[in-house]
């Protein structure tokens, strides 16, 4: 499963949440070395998304693993689990030491994603105006149950993909920490900071995803303190952006502005590292 | 904090989810060493309460520590997170290397209950003759996000009581796989299994929470493979005579017949130890 460094063909943050068509999911399972036609990021989300096969099949009891594998998909993909395979591949790290917090991370967006559009009793959380409009296939109280099913699978994940001898269990314990931080108290308290409202508390977590997932992927590549922190802030950066742009319909194009200066700010983290390396991964802040 | 043997006061599973009074919460932090006039249960209980009260203090910003805390300590005690403590101390390990890990399998139950009495849309989760009155202090919007945080929270916590040398980062891998089973997938396959309805599933993952605390605290205790399984069948079945009793109520009362029978079994678990040693774990299924 060795990284394939293909042509970027397109995948950057003026399409947020983009990549895999609906379609993808419906491809057979994809191993990066033949995936020749996909672009870098595409071929990540590709591999992600066929661990995340492996490890939710549809099986008995359905009534469990139906909504589980259903609510995983529905998400919509975050760069940020796709930041950790590509942070891992910078410091030199090999794409499968990554594969398994990088799914880690899908499933706490889809968690928190799955609660975000949950219908809860107060009008709040279903404004026509402001809300998308998501198709719900369970109920309330499934989908309730089932994020909270998913989030701590994650972790689960994670903690089985010590290896026999326990050679790598400080780096998966390291790995544990930044995900419960950016998910947990860190991620509410980033939102606190930004002085949001706490209905949008939701989308700072995912903010606080990137950097974490940067710095993850960087931890299980075998990065440096320095490396694993400059690609840290250039996650959380990378976050940010994404965050402005997903706004940009409601809201004045002067954004492009910052997001430019951001991007600007984003990149300078990265000349720290070799400048024939970091073509792939600079791409997500292009805008 | 070496573990004080106190005389059986009563704390057993006739009263579930018992041991401290509402006062409890206000006392100054106890020892164990000093707790001379608590019940080896309220001993326990009120170490892990002073744990958590110091990882989860009330601070800024307060509208994301206020909820947090409140709803930590609103969840009724569980005797799964004390079962962790008594489980460690019997195969010879010490309190403190057990009380952490008691604090995450509480906080995972505080997230399950918070969860359990969110007011969802659908008047399932409402109905007044089935479920208990709950003074809901917060909005749902806010509940929902804080159960959210809670739950990796207490993963955080393990994840970071790695010692520095990183002697104990498996023994805390095994006891992060072993609560995020109980809460996640195993969990919630569990209920399926048990044919229950879907809205009932949390309740039986309460229920593998107590086979999960037994283990989690012998493993950590150093206890053997045989000490571990031992102990999480104790714990399993103690946690399902609990979630017998506490249905009492609504049944007919030939259920004690069966949780005699269950407490014989539990018992039977217990016949592998130092018969001096068992007294006071033993009391948790005394019926």
């Amino acid at each position: 499963m060795a990284g394939v460094r293909i042509p970027f063909t397109g995948t950057n943050l003026s399409r947020p949440f983009t990549s895999p068509t609906p379609s993808a999911y419906l491809r057979p399972t994809i191993i990066s070395g033949v995936a020749q036609n996909l672009s870098y990021w595409d071929s990540i989300h590709s591999d992600i998304d066929s661990h995340l096969k492996k490890v939710i099949p549809i099986r008995e009891p359905i009534s469990v693993f139906e909504p589980m594998h259903h609510l995983t998909f529905a998400a919509p993909k975050t760069t940020a689990s796709a930041l950790c395979v590509a942070a891992c591949e910078l410091v030199g790290g090999n794409r499968e030491d990554a594969i398994v917090a990088a799914s880690a991370i899908h499933l706490m967006h889809a968690a928190i994603y799955t609660h975000d559009h949950l219908m809860l009793s107060n009008s709040l959380q279903s404004n026509p105006e402001t809300e998308p409009k998501i198709s719900h296939r369970f109920g309330p109280n499934v989908e309730l149950l089932t994020g909270d099913g998913i989030l701590p699978f994650g972790f689960e994940l994670l903690a089985g993909s010590m290896d026999p001898a326990g050679d790598n269990s400080d780096d998966i314990l390291k790995v544990i920490t930044e995900i419960t931080r950016a998910v947990g108290s860190q991620g509410m308290v980033a939102g606190q900071v930004s002085d949001v409202e706490f209905d949008q508390l939701s989308g700072q977590t995912r903010r606080c995803l990137h950097g974490c997932g940067a710095a993850c992927g960087a931890i299980l590549g075998g990065g440096s303190h320095d490396e694993i922190e400059k690609l840290r802030r250039y996650g959380s950066i990378a976050g940010k952006i994404q965050g402005l742009l997903s706004e940009m319909d409601r809201n004045e194009g002067s954004k492009m502005q910052i997001a430019e200066k951001w991007r600007d700010l984003a990149l300078k983290e990265l000349e720290y590292f070799d400048s024939k390396k970091i073509e792939q991964i600079s791409t997500l802040v292009r805008v």
